[in-house]
């Protein structure tokens, strides 16, 4: 079972920054990321709607014999406990804690600003994960992942849209102290949203925080892989395999090669 | 026969703007509109996962006995010839027809500027519309959706990316002499769109077009209603009916009461 992969899935590209995270903290692991690209975006989609698309994808995951799922994507994270108990003993781990957890050992009293999809914002993941121990902002940023996926991570237009969702979390009174990047695109808006909210501010990743909550549950579980060399990760998606090989390289970091993308089927 | 409604399909809320053509030029009719938003949006899905989708919101709409059906999504338009071939008698009409033929029309010999969506340009399909009788320029724009799903429909952020797929197509030799838009989401840009083209150039908005080929069609099948005063128009989505009413009012440009929107199921 310890040489089993890790099975990572998202909407899309964005669980890729996820992915990023942990084949640089895990290089023992083999993983397989499923995109489902069909289907993308899932921020602007009902509760309802993502749990059932999270269901279908994690099963995907669990019958190709994964050890571990995490769910790269905060608003399909919502789904994260019943993906759980309906695949258990799988452990199934979303970016919502983790994140809520990094968010508050940096500022344990916040304020704390969470940036994120229409989806989750509307749930209140976040707060609800915090549970009152800080206060929270919340704040949507619809036009975050259509700039991310055209590659427009930085310039004029990215920098005005980044200070159209900022200004009005920055200008609250008391002030955040950290700003959550509560969806797994943002984290390649970084550098732009540093710029906008100044060096004073932290900034929370879940892409970051999440790789360390897997190999923490690795540890305890003892589920970790000890090979020298693992395979390359493998790539499913339900559409578009050329394009998210071409988008999805800004969110990975790394070239994809289009021919090891895999069309699967989740309906 | 002639009382049934006429059915509108798009992947969300752009083929409002259809559908406002359509009650405007057609006042006796009564109409359905079906958003698929659980699966938008089309515009950067590959062609035959298009085609599924188009087929299912096509057959729904079918089932709830209508006497046409308009294809208000130039990406899911590339079916439309299947979809009539599958439903015949049942008449389908697409956008891009209508749309290919304006442009023609104000500019036979063109340059032709198509703006469109990803899947839109990748399939080619006005180029093939239009059929080798003018030159076509094709330019994808793929935060024009996100920008007026967001109500950006002007301001800074909005004349800033509309010149960013605008100056390489307008700086082509020869020069554009008309601007196609083809995507439904694309006419409640079109001041900015204007402001950027300069007033030389034409713009054809395949929602008027099609509103024409539609009257066009009932006429010679004699198919038109005879009533006064139709119903209210019936909206039907696959998803968030609540986010529909509240951002669809930008492209009808009429309140939409979300009590009156449906959830239905395509699956």
């Amino acid at each position: 079972m310890n040489q089993a992969a890790i099975g990572i899935f998202d909407s899309g590209m964005g669980g890729l920054t996820v992915m990023r995270a942990l084949t640089s903290a895990l290089p023992s692991e083999q993983f397989i990321y499923l995109g489902d690209t069909a289907r993308l975006p899932y921020g602007t989609k009902s509760a309802t709607t993502v749990r059932r698309y999270a269901m279908q994808a994690a099963q995907a995951l669990a019958l190709r014999g994964v050890k571990l799922i995490v769910v790269a994507c905060n608003t399909a994270s919502l789904a994260a406990r019943e993906l759980a108990a309906s695949l258990a003993p799988l452990p199934v781990l979303g970016v919502i804690e983790p994140g809520a957890a990094a968010a508050l050992a940096v500022t344990p009293q916040g304020p704390i600003a969470v940036l994120a999809t229409e989806g989750t914002v509307k749930e209140g993941a976040y707060a609800r994960a915090i549970g009152g121990r800080a206060t929270v902002l919340q704040q949507a940023c619809p036009l975050f992942v259509p700039l991310a996926e055209e590659g427009l991570i930085d310039g004029q237009i990215t920098e005005l849209v980044v200070r159209r969702y900022l200004e009005p979390v920055l200008s609250q009174s008391p002030a955040p102290r950290t700003l959550l990047l509560g969806c797994t695109h943002y984290p390649v808006l970084r550098e732009v949203i540093r710029r906008i909210a100044g060096p004073e501010l932290a900034i929370v990743d879940s892409a970051q925080t999440t790789a360390a909550a897997v190999t923490e549950l690795l540890r305890v579980r003892q589920l970790r892989a000890d090979r020298n060399a693992p395979a390359a990760p493998r790539f499913l998606v339900t559409d578009a395999p050329e394009r998210f090989a071409r988008i999805g390289q800004v969110f990975f970091g790394e070239v994809i090669d289009p021919d090891q993308v895999e069309l699967i089927d989740l309906q």
